[in-house]
């Protein structure tokens, strides 16, 4: 059987523009030489953005020169190891393993091995630092736990207690990470809760903003307009 | 043009490790050791839920090897085969062909022939079993066949009356199936017609809740908390 | 590092019979034979509304066999490329990206080159005629500048000023690309005002409806039914 996983080859504005000068000239004056040099949002966090956005999409096409942009601008391959963990958690295992098939010949190549990774049981960040709202998802679970108890005993053991607080990724990259990927994915259910973590964690709405204004190229425009209320919802509350 | 479709090759959890220790600790502890042991859903089960998911999402990475572990697990080939037809009406056709591109080397490798397939027509199993809610969704149709002819046409002389009813997975399976597809897409519309179909089928509430559970690894925890409210709702009715 | 991009094969009806004879049964029966001669809409549409929902879903697997269909139907070089680019903007670029990949090797074997390909920044159409609705989407577009302003920079400099009136693909087929696209996506938000969009354009409701028949296999079931309630609110409102 044949049975390999080739990373699918980035395609270059030459192979676009063979089928389509208009999208080559698109992608070359709007996503190039424009949306990513905007200042609202660094390279390296707008790699985050577009990282997490491409595992939540399952957009395999996009993964290896997307990393490898993300390790030139100053995404560690601890935080990338830490990213796709994290993600795995929102996006589902298979999207994630589909990111470790194309990520593990990365490191491959550039020669990243263990003793980049952030190990598997690190000692974690406290609380109140990485989960500050904790009691608000402490009562969500407890409401839920009559009816779901196998679902709220790994959301309590391994995503409140655990996932975020693990220290090769910070807080902060983590919102960021989080809220791309279900703008991304369209699930607008939960993004006001994260929404409200990442302003915790110091990102601004109009870094907010701009995450949206990034990820209309990488999800469409449709699917970013869809999150609009969920984000204008949090906006305009009063501050706590 | 080169044109194959090798399957995807499974992650071993060296690759996974290569890429991200803790990643790869979570997927052993949390889902090989602890996931599917609990016991409110079987092995057997468990694929269903998964190979039914994979469809749903296009995960084509996790077909390979979670197709080989359904039929170590005792889904039959003819249920596999079923239950790839099943799907394509609720994922769409050109999912179950991605599926199909991948069983067809592992049926021809395990020497899996057509002797050991449902037959295109076979007999049908009664209406009361296989759709004892045919009423209802025949007042669904005549509602929308004024605007959606042809739409309801299909729905009434494939959906209704044929493929719940083919015997080769029977329709506690095929519930099973569904409302897992459904949950892993999101597509929570229609969640609550076919929860009341799987409970009037003897899938009890736990089962539910694991189905829910065990989707959290596979779609991702916000994918899942979107299908609650939707599961609450049948939860809390009053017993017809 | 593997790098390389094989079209996925098209599954044949001998390959789909191998994992499920009910499968190519319902596959001939339904689809080659009956749905794509149904009068509704023709082939060249048809074609139109399913490789816009393949590359809304990602669905890489049905691009090589759709893509040919669609140049033999009669849609011409020049509006696949129009089309890819049009959808690029709904789906987002690492889907359109994924289908350059694809159509790039189709147009190199039927030897069609740049000559036939629309030019990057053509005389553009008046506005009237491609974007009849332009003050319903300023008013949203100035609505939400405040807190979106990058968003709707792109918003109106791009997709409202330009892509539309792009003379490639005319706007009908544009409407019908967009809307079959925003039904296969469950994107249902924005569906209402490009199906008012489309009804402008001589889109008829026996059309809309037959769109959403035709989508009902390539994106299933559940997904078109999610998209009738904005369907139904535009069939009965009462003309402007």
């Amino acid at each position: 059987m044949p049975n390999s996983n080739p990373a699918p080859a980035a395609m270059t504005l030459d192979d676009v523009r063979s089928v389509s000068p208009a999208f080559a000239k698109y992608t070359e004056a709007l996503v190039v030489n424009d949306l990513w040099k905007r200042p609202a949002l660094s390279a390296r966090e707008r790699s985050i953005v577009t990282v997490a956005a491409l595992i939540m999409r399952n957009q395999t096409i996009g993964l290896l020169p997307y990393v490898n942009k993300a390790l030139d601008a100053g995404v560690t391959p601890g935080e990338i190891s830490e990213l796709i963990t994290h993600v795995a958690f929102y996006a589902g295992w298979p999207h994630a393993f589909a990111a470790v098939a194309i990520v593990k010949d990365i490191f491959a190549q550039r020669g990243i091995g263990a003793d980049q990774l952030p190990p598997a049981s690190p000692e974690l960040l406290p609380v109140a630092q990485a989960v500050p709202d904790e009691t608000v998802l402490a009562a969500v679970v407890e409401g839920l736990r009559p009816n779901f108890p196998g679902l709220m005993d790994y959301t309590e053991e391994v995503l409140i207690r655990e996932v975020w607080r693990r220290p090769g990724l910070v807080p902060r990259d983590r919102a960021l990470a989080t809220i791309s990927a279900l703008v991304a994915g369209g699930l607008t259910g939960p993004l006001a809760f994260y929404l409200n973590r990442a302003v915790l964690m110091g990102i601004t709405q109009a870094q907010v903003s701009e995450v949206v204004t990034h990820l209309a190229f990488y999800a469409g425009w449709p699917m970013v307009f869809s999150a609009i209320p969920a984000i204008q919802g949090v906006f305009s509350a009063p501050a706590p």
